[in-house]
């Protein structure tokens, strides 16, 4: 069965099932023209959108839809976190290729609804729209700060630390793990990898796939830090590495008019993704540094406050790594040690280039 | 020069300079993560998305990229307007065919720039990425209202009369005009049609096309009407006809739990559309009453208040035509004068199949 032998009320219907009973600052819900919701007191709205397109983001032959449905609410609740925001409410934007099955549908939508509940985000309202070609997930989401606690990419000053969260360079290595994998041939062989997929998904833990797999498939926004990040102002400045560290660290240093010095031998790289760059010949700190879908939180601390890092370090759920320092000239490079020495070296710039643009931009 | 021949900064810049200058409850605008807005007072949130994509919702053969940039907004401000909300902000989420040419990238930017000035709605941040497939272009739009001023589907009671603004089957006249124009049969032939698309919109008035065309072209959402209706509760029900006037019978019928009998004689049927199916040998009333894309309010008046309809018929912008009435069985009817007599038969049903969905449906 596939989506274009239901109404779209039908599939309306088994979204809305798989939702939370709506909070009471919802006022009007899903079901007519527009939501209508209470704003928070006291707060200041976050919001922002991405899309996820087949082909483009995601490969339907080795994403289960689960996964898919995760990924699209998870790049939004990352931009959240890098703004110190609690997730509220979202928006959910779906074009349905007709072949796509009932089932896949369905999983999808548990994808999104898993990961909201786990950060107390309401779906409040949305979009179905036939897909002529790829499967596209659009979400909008909005989330609540006080207003003297957001947190933006323009704070950095001249002699702030830098800190990175978790571990890079993870999601790309699994990315290129399953991209290894043979691929389907024959709509059969399509149809049999996506019920492994399944099956995989069904035992819990993925047995042939590895931790870096698993961190492609489904990255872990950081809520949690970027709200206790923003809470007693332990960042100064903060954004999401949706496009790798390098590119983090060019925008952090050109919003905030600083130079940024990374050192190479402080970066977190993730143990598994280090092993597959080795194996391959390929430079693991240029990989890692390059690799987007990290979905890890870049940001700068003041020396002077840097207990309050303390806090938001216990409370964050994840490591926290120091791996450089603004300056004040504008330039951002990396220092790697070399023959006992120190060699200085432009940070490589990620991926700017519209053409050739791996994931999606915000604008 | 097509957008793979740009960055993506450059593509942000070439919308960002169509903006109006950010309004003081901008907090932080676009090239963050997130956009972080000050909450208007005293105001409830109206939140609504919708996606056009080529192919669905819009043949670039035949429609500028102008328009399609006015649709995408259009589609949403209507959903605004069916609440009774005032535009306040968007996000602007857009996936483009790398072969999309920079001018109209442009255009489609212009179309939404244009008519966000003229509701006075900023555009506070988006999204872009690159499609495999079709151009889209995915909007959510937030406005305001009184939290007593919103409007829903669900307040109408027997007795209550049923009016439509403006008139109904000019949009699919105006599309079945523009479908049966000879299609280019080779790119060159695609980009001269594209070319004669672009100086008939320079031509102001654009000579060849019926306002029939314009209106499928350019739909006025009837934002200023949806706000008077709202401001003293002229309207107990409303609903917007982005899917036709027969759905949206069924929609306010369901959700307030009433039956509706329409006049078919009181229908305000474009005289364009009239003429155009008449000609044809199609029933105008049927074609009208399930065409989409009017964008036109749906309501119901309790005959007490009728008086306050006064100020929203002055001041909405749009002639208003009393159609029908609620009714206390379930029934949803089309009274049709024949033969001296009254023909009572079932309203017809809009789109309600995925499969053979013309647009597309909010959730």
């Amino acid at each position: 069965m596939t989506v274009a032998d239901l109404s779209e009320r039908e599939l309306v219907a088994r979204i809305q099932r798989r939702l939370a009973p709506a909070p009471d600052w919802l006022l009007v819900g899903i079901g007519d023209d527009a939501a209508v919701v209470e704003p928070a007191r006291n707060r200041v709205e976050v919001l922002t959108v991405d899309v996820i397109v087949e082909g483009v983001h995601f490969d339907r032959a080795f994403v289960p839809p689960e996964a898919i449905g995760h990924r699209a609410l998870a790049v939004n609740l990352s931009d959240l976190a890098a703004m110190g925001a609690a997730p509220r409410l979202a928006l959910l934007s779906m074009a349905l290729p007709p072949a796509l099955s009932v089932a896949d549908f369905d999983a999808v939508a548990d994808g999104v609804a898993a990961l909201a509940a786990r950060h107390r985000l309401h779906v409040v309202g949305g979009n179905l729209t036939r897909s002529p070609g790829p499967l596209m997930i659009d979400m909008t989401v909005a989330g609540t700060v006080k207003r003297r606690q957001a947190l933006t990419r323009s704070g950095a000053r001249p002699g702030d630390d830098l800190y990175v969260s978790g571990s890079i360079g993870g999601a790309a290595a699994g990315l290129a793990m399953l991209r290894q994998r043979p691929r389907p041939a024959t709509v059969e062989d399509s149809e049999r990898a996506q019920e492994e997929c399944r099956l995989d998904r069904d035992l819990t833990s993925v047995s042939s796939a590895s931790a870096a797999v698993e961190r492609y498939l489904r990255p872990e926004p950081r809520v949690l830090l970027g709200v206790h990040l923003g809470r007693n102002r332990a960042a100064s400045a903060c954004m999401d590495l949706s496009d790798g560290l390098a590119d983090g660290a060019h925008g952090i240093a050109e919003a905030s008019d600083v130079g940024i010095a990374i050192d190479a031998a402080a970066l977190p790289i993730d143990p598994d993704a280090r092993a597959w760059f080795d194996a391959r010949g390929q430079d693991a700190i240029v990989e890692a540094l390059t690799a987007g879908d990290d979905y890890e939180l870049l940001f700068t601390v003041r020396p002077r406050t840097r207990r309050r890092l303390l806090e938001a370090a216990r409370r964050g759920g994840v490591p926290l790594t120091r791996i450089g320092r603004c300056t004040a000239d504008r330039a951002v490079v990396l220092q790697r040690p070399r023959d006992g020495s120190i060699d200085v070296s432009p940070l490589p710039q990620g991926f700017t280039h519209f053409a050739r643009l791996k994931g999606s931009r915000s604008v």
